[in-house]
């Protein structure tokens, strides 16, 4: 392959056409500043993304937004788009050791002294979390103590019941896509806290899953790209391999494609384990490695399931299900307001993610339906007119999702280096956020906070 | 590059040409098996490896053996080689706080009540990972528990002195260079466990540090490749970039030099995240694929520092420091027994290694000269007259070492892939080891498990 030279000096390269880097491109666009986005798939989005069916454009990844991320809703209006709320009306499920039971509002039917200890386990983790400053979760009193052990941990020592700890590990699993024993404490408070609150987190009305993107939330990726120019600023197919620093007066940034690109400053905005391909000349600081290797990327399995009706929505249910004995922990009513495109979406999440991964999606289907048909006991679960489902794991350009997770012990040796500059190489990305990482609200946040750090730079 | 494509159908291809790999191609050659030893750098020995100075081969990478480590004494006689005890006579340095203190046998000068804690805490921890079966620590009836929280939790709730959690600090560093809030309680018992005891793991005396092999470790390495007939057999400078196993009769192996070859099985005998780096096809289990992403390589940096006397001797010292407040936590007489080659040789290791990784070689010998100058009392202890150091985290086809680290929670979701064959690929190398997982011992042990798993195969 020949080497092909773009003389031009950018003013920023933007490594990574997710809604971070699309969101950076348009505000340094905006101040007039000359952009390049390299991004390495043949699409933008990121870790959103989506499928055509029946004449709309599911997502297959990210999709939610709450009221209090204010950033995503005036970009949602900003690039013409809508939302619409989370069907939430009827009697949600919850499968707790095979047994199916009912409720509607957020209290799940469990026993008393259970449904008691979540709600006040719940309000500890509250508690907790409301002490850490987002911006250093690392300079907390009880920083070491809390990292030195895992969310798991806690939930041995403080939490009795049976039925608590299901409730609370359905509730880490679904927000971080992995197991608690997998995560450190200290990182599981800090994003609760980072997102605005361990409620505002897991709840639907008022919380992050309280409203759904009209036309999609991939369609905002879409749309930005658009707008900043397609192709002749973000290219699509363009892999980064090399960066090269060494030139004190430039970075040089070359494709495994054989294009080469020169900027004054770069921004990352891709997972920190993805670094781990790229040649850095010099080499990032040891820290920042062990951050970039050891930070993991959740495991989740999106689907969506659908039917000729919302014969749930008959039958009086809601949608919604939590379970702990069915490997799917989580689903939602997909459909619209109105009932059309009759729908149920879900995931895989942690450690079932990973066992589902090396199975069929015949046999996932099948799992999926289980699980519906002792919800609604209802044969037409078993009828679906459609099956669309995405194994994020096996994603090449994002090895997993929603974000990436720090294991006991690494948020307070390594972690402050996450949105450090290293000389002309600047951060950016939802991990990096310090208002809802992990999610597109962190994404934003992050491209508004690595802008700010560049104009005066430029 | 064009492809250069080796017909012969081969028996074995091992991938790495470290100790495990070489003990099991001279195996398998015993036994008329005709094999393939790929090997990425541009040398054998792995984690093992040598500078030559003043007329001696110093290994800069694994080094001793214990009375316990039956295998590794025995390649040593075999290979013609001979050991030699590890100077441990007279008074030893522990500084703690930067206080020194000096004291002769195991026991340092602590406070008695720190001493007494510590001993009790070791006792204890032995008793526990005697309770582990090293076949399958995820069966142990704790097993979840203890490997939900980090080695430091456990200190944390059982350790009340200040001093016994430094010197506990100290040992689990030296074992597993990392630090104890980074690796799972279980895992670190299970290591524990599987080399013999906490004891025989620390100790000089009957411990894993008790002898050294004359002419180098690494010279086994030597030995055990020219045996098998050079670059006839050991191919080195083949990286491996592609295993295709979708061919049910055969392994198809690609190296990133263009070479093709083909066997019938296939060994990997390199660390767990250097898999990472390989194409597979099909693509392994997702629960293989994570234990080779999270599974972490230890930090460390050795350094051997060499003087014209052996003026430590003179002075009634053994060599042997320990250190909480240096960033060296561990320092042995590495001369000869006789005194000739007067020599430290010590490490960086966990955290501290992460750190100085980043700094110049003068800064690391300064931090050691600082050190030996301070634990000695001896001016002779700034001049030197040469430096020797190998920081293997840069070496990138180690990425570390001694060995690779479960953080919690990993060792019971996926821990039982690590030596559970994959269709026709097989797994050596120590981190698979039943018997001194991390040292020499262990990589020979898991080369004549994968011997006695792959013959009746073959």
């Amino acid at each position: 392959m020949s080497l092909e030279v773009d003389q031009h000096l950018y003013d920023v390269i933007i490594m990574g056409g997710g809604v971070s880097g699309l969101r950076a491109a348009t505000l340094l666009a905006a101040q007039s500043k000359s952009v390049l986005v390299l991004e390495s798939r043949d699409r933008v989005g990121g870790r959103i993304n989506s499928v055509e069916f029946d004449g709309y454009r599911w997502d297959i990844g990210g999709q939610w937004v709450g009221p209090a991320q204010k950033r995503l809703l005036s970009l949602i209006q900003e690039l013409g788009q809508s939302t619409f709320p989370q069907q939430q009306q009827g009697k949600k499920v919850v499968e707790i050791n095979g047994v199916f039971g009912n409720y509607t509002g957020t209290i799940p039917p469990l026993g008393m002294v259970g449904l008691i200890e979540s709600q006040v386990a719940l309000y500890r983790l509250e508690r907790m979390a409301q002490t850490i400053d987002p911006q250093c979760p690392w300079d907390h009193k009880n920083a070491e103590a809390w990292d030195n052990i895992s969310a798991q941990a806690w939930v041995d020592k403080n939490i009795w019941t049976e039925l608590a700890r299901k409730m609370i590990h359905i509730a880490v699993t679904s927000v971080f896509s992995t197991d608690p024993k997998e995560i450190s404490f200290l990182y599981l408070l800090h994003v609760f806290r980072a997102s605005g609150g361990v409620m505002r987190t897991l709840e639907v009305p008022n919380g992050a899953q309280q409203d759904r993107i009209l036309g999609s939330a991939h369609q905002l990726s879409l749309t930005m790209a658009e707008r900043l120019g397609g192709d002749t600023v973000v290219r699509l197919n363009h892999k980064v391999s090399d960066i090269d620093t060494t030139d004190p007066s430039k970075v040089t940034v070359t494709c495994s494609n054989g294009k080469r690109f020169f900027a004054k400053r770069l921004v990352s905005s891709i997972p920190p384990i993805l670094l781990t391909r790229i040649n850095f000349e010099p080499q990032l600081p040891m820290a920042r490695q062990h951050l970039n290797q050891r930070m993991f990327m959740g495991m989740v399995i999106k689907f969506i399931i659908f039917y000729d009706t919302c014969f749930w929505r008959t039958l009086g249910f809601a949608g919604e299900i939590l379970s702990d004995r069915h490997s799917v922990s989580i689903c939602f009513d997909a459909s619209f307001v109105d009932g059309s495109r009759p729908s149920i979406v879900g995931f895989f999440e942690g450690g079932h993610a990973r066992v589902w991964s090396d199975k069929t999606q015949e046999e996932r289907k099948a799992e999926v339906i289980d699980l519906l048909f002792k919800s609604f006991n209802d044969e037409r679960a078993k009828h679906p007119i459609n099956y669309l489902e995405k194994d994020w794991m096996k994603e090449s350009e994002s090895l997993g999702g929603y974000a990436a997770i720090c294991p006991p012990g690494l948020l307070t040796s390594v972690g402050k280096t996450i949105r450090e500059p290293i000389g002309r190489i600047h951060f950016a990305g939802t991990e990096t956020a310090t208002d809802c990482a992990g999610y597109i609200e962190g994404a934003i946040q992050s491209a508004e906070r690595v802008t700010a750090e560049l104009l005066p730079l430029l």
